[in-house]
């Protein structure tokens, strides 16, 4: 299996809703640094896992998308937790989207699967991986 | 696969026997910092992986244990040498056992999968990685 | 010049005022992960910088009275700018006061200066340092 | 699953044919920070996984090969663009053949699979990964 | 004293002359990782350091200016040694033409000094520290 | 100012007396990553700070002489706490004496002053930095 990774990061302001939360129920905010790994099993015909130019634009564009926001205010969330590990998952979904719409190159589509981390602090991080439908 | 990853450390003295171990083989001791990931492959009916301030508790218990011991007394470890890759292991099993217990609470008992990572310098790390029995 | 220095988090949400500050006017957050330097110019009497446990626990507190919060709510910033640069300056006045007021230890007092770095990215960080009055 | 992983670091010059590759296709270079992963199913005799002496020096000997030199000067990669990925999966390769050759010791045999990461910078990293022939 | 800092990265070819640089006289290259510190004793009227945005893309702007170079073709540098240490002092001396040159806003006259750091692996960085002009 | 700096690390047991080191007055061990900045007004002759070369071979040597040891038993430290701070002194002495005897080479004795930093965990660090006599 081959990879690439990029890193880049946005910062939000949100509260979560349940106990579990404890003092996390109050608004807050936090920077993720995010780091997007794109799978394939060979390389493609550039030889490469796919264009680290166009993959960064790519992640650039779903993170401006969520960046210097109220994740409170976001339609998308309505009644969801905008926890680490679901932000994960929703860029990942979000990233997988533009694939298939060929927006990473028409050899992107040829990636295998995704792995989303997001580092909330020097001591805390999630992340989600899925495959990618072809 | 959903994940979340939280760091912590312990410090401790410890000797190998083999000749492998060259001069490790005195008396000598290691800083690991420790990153303990848990996995899921849906996330809980509060929209986590875990409760990350249980699971930091947890680790610190486990961590705890082992913290400011020379590791060559302990009566666990009793003609083992104690290397990176089997703590890794021990730190995984005393983590699988909370979880078994429910001392990670009732949702932590859906948890697929524990990796624990043992980092011992900035040029060598270890890891061990299981499934949880449920 | 002997110094030690530890690391902890926090985690807020803030907007800020004026054109400079672009999209980041709108309500947002951060994590900070924070490093505390404690300088003196030589070892206190038990052959150390300052009590490491009573540093960390220094820190902490201060940064628990941040933790979680919406800066542009809290009464002791209004009409500030919460800036990064800024929040190190808090922070450092903050553990100023701690010291002087002998919560570090009574040798504590011995100590010259500060220097308090708030990351608030892998690509971003701000940083106060000053002396203590004594 | 037990791991353990090494760091060391090689600095090439290079430059890449096809446009995908923009301004990189100039002579330019890069230092690569390598993480090599050994892993097995179960602890050799020692109770490790490899001799982490041995398979530092693997490695070592591995990235001194290429240390230093134009990439588009060697024979080896006549007609390839030396890719970060690429780079990756060469590595990995020669690793393999060491392993096989007995050259990080009889036990070495036992590993089941090698994971080589080349840091390029602090936001782009590509790894190979892949199963050892034993 | 205040401080704010951004990372950015380029990545060239060179060789060096001289024996005391053993292989590294051989074409190779480097991904040298950027630190710029910005240093001025009081925060300006925006209260803060300087604008991050002008200060990320001025340094952006000067390493753009380097990045994918063989710096042995380039004039600038003929007859000198390219290595790390001249290479942070180079950088040190754009970014202050641009201050004096207004480029990172007029209030940005009022810093102090400016600090780079070269990071050319994880075990080897320089760096180059001096006062700014008025 | 000029400076560079290099990267090693040592692994060593001890054990401090006095009630404010709680449970690290047991037999414990530390991992030390270790940084040496090497400060100079100007350049050399050869374009450099010092050889970098030497400079981390001389690195080496001391921290050998360190590396796999109870610092409990050793000669030089009877009667001390051989505490992260302390032991960055040492150090700093031990280059220096190095460096005033010419093993960096002749132009090392131009150097100004150096910065020992010990990383005893990702959450603390100690330093200690001085002018070289000449």
């Amino acid at each position: 299996m081959f990879t690439i990774s990029v890193r880049d990061h946005f910062m939000i302001a949100h509260s979560f809703r349940g106990q579990v939360f404890g003092p996390a129920q109050k608004l807050h905010g936090a920077t993720y640094v995010v780091d997007v790994e794109f799978r394939r099993t060979e390389l493609d015909p550039d030889g490469i896992v796919v264009d680290i130019g166009r993959a960064s634009d790519g992640v650039r564009e779903v993170l401006t998308a969520l960046n210097f926001r109220n994740l409170d205010d976001e339609p998308a969330f309505r009644g969801r937790n905008t926890t680490t590990e679901f932000l994960a998952f929703v860029i990942h979904e979000r990233m997988a989207a533009k694939i298939a719409a060929g927006e990473l190159g028409p050899h992107a589509r040829g990636l295998a699967s995704l792995r989303v981390v997001l580092h909330e602090s020097h001591v805390a991080w999630a992340a989600y991986e899925g495959e990618l439908g072809r």
